[in-house]
Parts: structure tokens; C-alpha cells; sequence
């Protein structure tokens, strides 16, 4: 069932889909931002067989995504803490809840978003300029730069990944 | 390797994995919104073999994210088109796109994300109102509506993840 890496992709989103890796990782980020630092805490939410939960943290720490760090509390527990890529999944987690709040609870959605200083409903999500202007998704201009053959070289994937996903 | 389902989750979040399926198939969608709509077409951009692939444009059919299509020059193949919620997933894409572009390519940022009218880069995803406020991601609110078991039961989830697909 395994396809082809993707891992050196050069299309940003084929890319982010072997970094982050299995879809359900995104519920591990989810769970983080909600407050969950702890392998229990993880498990118990997502349900998952410990082993394969082990293996999936191990893979998102390697990646940059969460970093350990020793429990808050002073206990021996070791916490899984997001970083600054981590959180900025945030975005990606908050597109797909708007996305299945709206196409898939059928005609009784389950949830609404909304602004919590003012109560508006959210009806929209666009991208954001450093000046803080909302910008539609056709309005998008992907600028490409290729990456000279020359440095691609010197630069072993692997190595390159690691590389990218400290922060 | 197979969790729980997660299709009759509460969560909208691990709803919309589900029902998107493996990660790849967001290429898929990349692919169709780059203007791809044969089988073919998407065979030779996704690498992934022919039997996988017919098997996930099938799902992808089944819960509403593509509907088939005659050719559009008349010959006997079928096309692949997004529907309404499939292009609603542009959104996810696009994050991912845009997390993939600043944190997966090093130093080396292939791609930069631009404002088509202003040539403004593009640094974060904002949430609109009604009203065209734009709100951050920290002050969304998400208000959570119980479904009452009596109507949960009357409708299996097979059923009801069927509805919900229907566009």
C-alpha cells in the first residue's frame, strides 16, 4: 500500500503529507493544543495501540514537530510539548475543523465557530499578509525558485530534513 | 495498523480524516485543482499503481468529494470533477501548502506565497465573520451542540455519513 516517498518532494504540500506523516498524527496535534502533554493523556484520547502511538511520537519528535521536555510537575514523566512548526500546524488542524463542521455533520452541524470577543459566526477562512490583510485562495501566487542542482547535491536529503525541522 | 474508525466521531477534525481517507489522497485533490480530471492524469502525477488509486477515486466519489463527469471532448472516458465540498478542501491544501513552503525546505525556501494583487507574502491563515472581520486563530471559540441520542439512533452512521456527503 506504501507509495513512493515523498519526502523530497518538491511540492510543499506533498512534502508536509510525509512529514507529518499518518493522517491521525494531526489528532496528536489536536489533543496538544488542547492541553495534552503526556503519553497517557494521547492514548487515552486517540485510542491507538501503544506501540504504534510510541513510534508515531518518536517520528513527530524527529521531525521537529513536538519536542520532550521533563514534566511540569517535577515527576519522572517526560512531556510532549509543541514547537514552533508544531504550532504552527495549528492551521492546518483549523482548516480541516472548519471544513468537517461544515460538510459533515449532514444537516445537524455539531459545531460553530465563532469569534469569541464578539460572538460572530466564522463563515470564511483566507490566507493573511504581514499587514494583516485577508487574501482569497484563487488570489494566491506561488513564486518558485529552483533550487540549483549544484547545492541539492551537497545536500543529502536526509541530512536536509533534519535540518529544516529544528526550530 | 488500522485505529478505530473514526467516521462517526464528534470531533469534526478526526471526522474529516476519515472521511478524506489516506493522506495522499489530498494529492488527488492538488491534482484536480491543478486541472487534472482523468484517471490517467492522475495516475501519472501521483506515481501511486492503478488498483490503489481506482480504489480511492471511488471512495472519493462515495462520500461527495468528486462526482464523475463525461469527457468534456466527447470520447468515452469519465472525468473526475470536484464538487462543491471537494473544492472546499482547497483550503486544507492550500494550508498545507503554505506550512510545507516555510518549514520543510531548510534555508532553502522553494517557494514563496505571494498576494497575486499587492505581491504581498502571505504569513499566516486568518478566519472571517459574517461581517468581514478577520479573526486569529487563538480567538476562535468552538461551541459544541450535543446531538440528542434519540435522533443519533434513528440514523445509523453509515447512513447519515452518506447524507452529509451528498452535495
Amino acid at each position: 500500500m506504501r507509495r513512493k516517498s515523498l519526502e523530497g518532494a518538491d511540492c510543499p504540500i506533498a512534502r508536509s503529507l510525509e512529514n507529518i506523516g499518518e493522517w491521525w498524527s494531526l489528532l496528536i496535534v489536536r489533543d496538544a493544543f488542547l492541553g495534552k502533554r503526556r503519553f497517557g493523556e494521547f492514548q487515552k484520547s486517540t485510542g491507538v495501540a501503544k506501540n504504534i502511538l510510541a513510534a508515531r511520537l518518536k517520528k513527530l519528535v524527529a521531525c521537529g514537530i513536538f519536542r520532550l521536555e521533563p514534566a511540569s510537575d517535577g515527576s519522572a514523566y517526560q512531556e510532549y510539548v509543541l514547537t514552533e512548526k508544531g504550532r504552527a500546524l495549528g492551521m492546518v488542524v483549523m482548516t480541516l475543523r472548519v471544513w468537517g463542521t461544515r460538510w459533515l455533520f449532514g444537516d445537524v452541524p455539531q459545531t460553530t465557530v465563532l469569534d469569541r470577543s464578539t460572538g460572530e459566526e466564522i463563515v470564511g477562512i483566507g490566507f493573511r499578509t504581514r499587514t494583516g490583510r485577508l487574501v482569497p485562495p484563487t488570489d494566491l501566487e506561488f513564486v518558485t525558485q529552483r533550487i540549483p542542482k549544484m547545492r541539492r547535491r551537497s545536500q543529502p536529503r536526509k541530512r536536509r530534513a533534519e535540518t529544516s525541522a529544528s526550530v
